[in-house]
């Protein structure tokens, strides 16, 4: 199939990440689930579901759990050859518990320290950036640390260099850093972004943007020229401009499961749909591939592309703004 | 009790099931939940919770996998003594994949080549069947093979031999035949006939009938003069015709834990009330079977008598139309 | 802080509950969830986890079961040094199968013949409750047997002397006795109570309250001469009163995980916010509390101090009456 | 098969058998395993496992504990039509606690007030015990209480009468009664039992009886005149003695998966041998059969009898004194 | 390192394997563990723990049973992309009943009609094969069906005649064929075998060689012309020898906690240390790797190489013939 | 009771504690057992579960984690009010693996920026220390950090001031130091303790005694003028020297479920025969506790003092040299 020649490479963190069942609390459990999760491995491992060759780049300890991750991700046919091992600090964890309203789900980071805070460009093969058609990383990483941050912006520029194609989520995580911080070296980096993922939210406390939803995507377009500004919006549909038309999907109804990872489901499903074919078809399939991610257990799309190209054939959707 | 001497006997398949827990995909399960399910035990245990007398006819092969399922079948008073048992084929599997919205809960069956599906005519003990007040199957089983296609049709025509009642459920798999394979199949199982349960998609798939559900059941009545044509609909309510009058039944609303089943239950519990009531009874209790079934894990109708009386009792159902 | 130094105690019979899992019934469970539950406890334990300090009085069989029982009060940092431990008699238990609609979650009490159903007043270290800010206890208490209702009219008076407040939730368990026999005991309790709680549905069936809410909170005022009447309805709003204004709070929109120990959380959640401040605070900490609860698998509020009020600063309920 | 026409009754009690996982402490348990056990039932499935035809007699509350330990017994084949139902009382429960050396392992009961301690002889229908073959029950049964002592001494007298053989296992458990109380009791059922099984320690602490193990069988057939003495030894084979000739088994070396129920499933092996066989033939199966059961987890010895055969064929046991 | 360089391919059948936990029976389990297991993929997946890089060929049914085996495979980083898929037959599984002495481990075999048996030489693509250094595969793929026993023949050939290393372990299983009919098939392969891995217990059943340990060798050496016959011995030790030489190793003492799959790690072992060293340091390698399999749940070698060696270097073993 | 008036006090890190199921290694585990671990407050619940009144003094992170540790440990009656909470840092965990013969139980510590090893003196309220009758720490808390260091000689030096008895276990962690750099350090605490707990390997890795066990406490009496040095030997039996006699305890046979903590609970074992008899008490005591733990999953001793006097009085132990 022709959509098997295209390759895509992220960069980034993965946790080991730690959830209580049945809506216990931490302090409740005798037993938690294990498993990993982390952006742009969620992204890369949706990507492979969905028939792309993927690579993914980051630094991890030399150690079980370490192990864990590497191997997790290689199940799915990705390549995680040049991920580069250290016996040094240490592999970040994360724990999940799940609410229920009004409940609010937390999210406990113990991430600190962890091995790819430490990775310098040098490190890194960039090779493979230049083999690949896509290159996507999300502003968790350069969140990490001021190396993170020069990580992102080579790989970028090696990434511009060599013609390949660039996507970022903004992916704002608070606990990380403050509005403030993250504008301007966010800003650094989507200069250099040709697709560019941003939410509502984001939008509205990073950068101040004000007015509606397609006012955001003009001023993201504007402001950074990036070639498409997607944006997810509350309601879980979606919106993108390349600078001439307006592109719209509204939202799935869905029964959520687990909605970690949605957004690099999302991600997944627009890349796939924009390298095989145009924005249009990417809308439909990132918020087919987000709908879907939602009824999984864990942070990783165990999807298969008939089943998004099932539900996106089938439309079942609920409009924009309902 | 006078209830307690009413005698049935169903005849079919029963598999090994196997589900991964919590919503997850097959792929994730370490540990799957392993039960028993087939729509004819299914249908006998149910009747047997009521407070029939059950019994129940099938070909096993003598491995632990078919003792499994013997065991947990006589466990609710059912008499299995009129098992088959070969030390040739196989026990039929099936996986469930419980899915949420999108996402579809997704079937796998691996029942090819197993014992009954190799049973013949000649095996059987008619005499059981001529000892009860009813004898069921449905349409899965003259789908296994040409030679249950003989069983049943054997099955059939002893009981009306016997003036024992004959009751019998389309069940349509499509992963086991075709409509139109179907058609003539089901057709000729169906003239022996006393009540049929039919859904409203068989009806429409199969027999390419037409019009509201009312035409449906004079089609089938008119069509194979069974005694009684009992039509499931899409929002779980029922109909039944005798020729002379049509009764209906509202569906209850649910919130389901596991909706495999719910068709045996049905078919039980009108069962149950047409053997100790008449056909409104009847309605009355195989919704309320049915709707109790929705809120149990695994095939099987763990509900009691008490429970089904106190549900119809207290008529807490959603009227037809909505 | 300030809040610290309120002290409360509280008196009743607490049992080991066994649920199983995932909508499972009783006969379908291998493996069987054990937790412990108690109306009086659950008390307990919410207030301290509110930030009181709390002290649980009862009497408990010195085998494992009853030390499963104290240690895991102790563990919320309730003091349970004031436990009477004897060799004889049994520790409660009690089974709870939950349902799913139009299947009723049912419970199975097994509690006949526990330790605290022979507890006699002079057991008691009646110490601790002078040295309180307050003293709490419910209906299922009398119920237990007469000593039982002697010592719960014994430390309300001792209460009442040492000028210590006095809680008292109706609790009425239909399992235990009729609404005749409660009616009278229960009255004799509850003309020694400050803080009454009652539900709707105990009003009018035990004591045939008729009339609108506003007529109930103020029959038992004028009945029973308590500081404060509050009165738990339906659709889980509440209201109190004190004999010269009504308050009102709205219930919270939630998803409920397990609604055992809604009760308790709601009143430990009033008598903290009446402690450390009024009626109006206590009213919204009350529905704020039960909300979280209902969140949380298990008897017990494993909520946060901060989490509470969160909530309540969110204020995200639904109005009254719907 | 011949065997098949071998039918045998038990009478006595079963309990809802709970158990924490993995040498776990019951106070560290979050979930816990529940099955049931009882001697007499223990003892009915095994026999119905080497292919007799068994029978149950019990009392059990009509609840879902009830229901629970009945089911569970009919799965396995067993009759339990003449279980006694009653709304009143309750089911027994005992807990085990797995130890590891020097740790031993612990039980703990909960079955004061059960139902089947307030069974009286006119509840029984004795005609059951007419129709067997062989009647057994153990001397937990009249320790139970005194009513239970009459149905025990009414039950071997109606075999008598009959002229249906009895067997009795000591079974002394020194939570129920002390050796002396239970002298009395056990030598007033002795008399009427033609199978006695009987403990080496047993003999010793509560008949005193001094000497070799040869000297018990001899003591205790010429005390009670017995048809056959078997006793069990602390290194787990076995003796018996039939006045006449003395036989022996050697144990088989085992990796104790769980010992609860080994002394039942010895006395099913030993009747099976013995109905179909001989003295000889029945020491070989009771060890045969005890050995298999301590590999399974729970009480119930779910062996087949083909695995039976093959162990007493390839006769891999050490010798008796090692 | 130099080891990466080595290439391995084996082919065969993978199945799913289903085994319940705590030795528990398969009728009491109500949960069971899925896992894989095949031993030509326990053996590419043991050597690429170990460090050579490794491919897998097989056919396997394109549904989510199918994938589990390929994702799984893949997760050590196996390469699967030469896997044959099908629409058509089924996947395999297989049940482990682990026992405890005296009671048997058991296995059953679902396994008839999978899709490898399908499988042809046309269908695989040998060119892989040709650029490995060796071609690894057992007694149970050509026992599968003839097709199979031709893909053997012809996989074989093509290594011979790209002069790349065969290995071959007869791996008999009686569920299969008998002696005499896997005899001739066998010996077909064997002819075309570098190193061949033969038990004890195989030679003397199949080939009915007589004689000592070393005779077997020796007569398997003259017969086949093997470069290296290895001989696994019931005491878990190995003898090999290459027609001039020798070698011996000895068992480690082990606690076993699942045997299955230890051979598969031994000729993994073997064959690394061959690969990389000679035939002293590839038994040295096999019985480490083996003793260390035994010692991890379900078939697969979870082993590293730093953990091999180190067992290696530290030779806590016993002696040959204990 | 008398032995209720002793209180002890101990200060060290608790972490949370992982370990897969069933001897998994990590990277096969889903579900992972969450508990928590420390020698020193191993220690205290030990005491505590003996009878002791027990105090624990730690700085843990205010986070779910953090309030896991100081729950359970109160869980146990353990007096946790005089930890340190903090918002930064973290909680630190650790991994065990157990192993089965030849593979080795691994241990991955993730405890570095730890709360603890920022502790310093003057955070501690060190009046608990002065009303305690003993103060226990271990060469742990020193190797955490430098303040660790003087947090340890303030306590000792605090302890000694006020007349406290004070116990140190070596403990030593290669993982967090080199023997090297462990013998000053541990030199300069050892002298100001009373009580000091060494293994034979410790005494020969770190400080290089060379001799019999008994020239090992000789050397360390006459080096450090503890009051008390008791060495644990490889067979798990101990001996230990006051100066004037040798005292000697064989090790118990056991079944070992979990050793980790085993030596915190000799240590417990020791302190209360100690204060409540003399060494050749303490040494008795010690040894039992041990080899009860051994039989407990988790690092905590879950016994009963009564357990421990039954194991004592029955003396099943092995004699010192086997």
């Amino acid at each position: 199939m022709i959509k098997k020649s295209y390759k895509v490479v992220s960069l980034g963190e993965t946790m080991i990440r730690y959830s209580p069942k049945n809506f216990q609390r931490l302090e409740q459990a005798s037993e938690i689930e294990m498993r990993i999760g982390g952006a742009e491995s969620n992204f890369a491992i949706a990507c492979a579901r969905l028939g792309l060759k993927a690579y993914w780049i980051s630094k991890l300890t030399d150690n079980p759990l370490g192990h864990i991750i590497a191997k997790e991700i290689a199940r799915y046919g990705i390549d995680v050859s040049q991920v580069i091992w250290t016996n040094e600090y240490r592999v970040g964890t994360y724990y999940i518990e799940f609410g229920s309203p009004p409940r609010p789900t937390r999210v406990l980071y113990d991430r600190k320290d962890s091995a790819i805070s430490h990775l310098e460009p040098e490190e890194v093969n960039w090779e493979v950036i230049r083999n690949c058609d896509l290159f996507h990383t999300t502003g968790i990483t350069p969140a990490l640390s001021t190396s993170c941050h020069k990580v992102v912006l080579t790989g970028l520029k090696e990434a511009k260099k060599a013609g390949v194609l660039t996507s970022f989520d903004i992916n704002y995580r608070s606990k990380l850093w403050s509005p403030e911080q993250a504008k301007d070296i966010l800003s650094s980096c989507i200069r250099k972004v040709d697709i560019l993922f941003v939410s509502e939210d984001e939008a509205r406390l990073i950068f101040k943007v004000e007015g509606k939803d397609e006012d955001i995507v003009r001023w993201f377009k504007k402001q950074f020229s990036c070639r498409v500004v997607v944006l997810t919006q509350k309601e879980e549909g979606a919106l993108a401009y390349d600078g001439k038309q307006l592109f719209k999907a509204g939202a799935y109804s869905t029964e959520t499961v687990d909605r970690v990872g949605t957004g690099d489901a999302f991600d997944a499903g627009f890349v796939y749909g924009y390298l095989t074919g145009d924005i249009s078809k990417a809308l439909k399939y990132a918020v087919a591939t987000a709908a879907l991610k939602r009824t999984i257990p864990g942070d990783i799309a165990l999807i298969t592309l008939k089943e998004v190209e099932e539900l996106v054939a089938k439309g079942e959707k609920t409009d924009i703004h309902r």
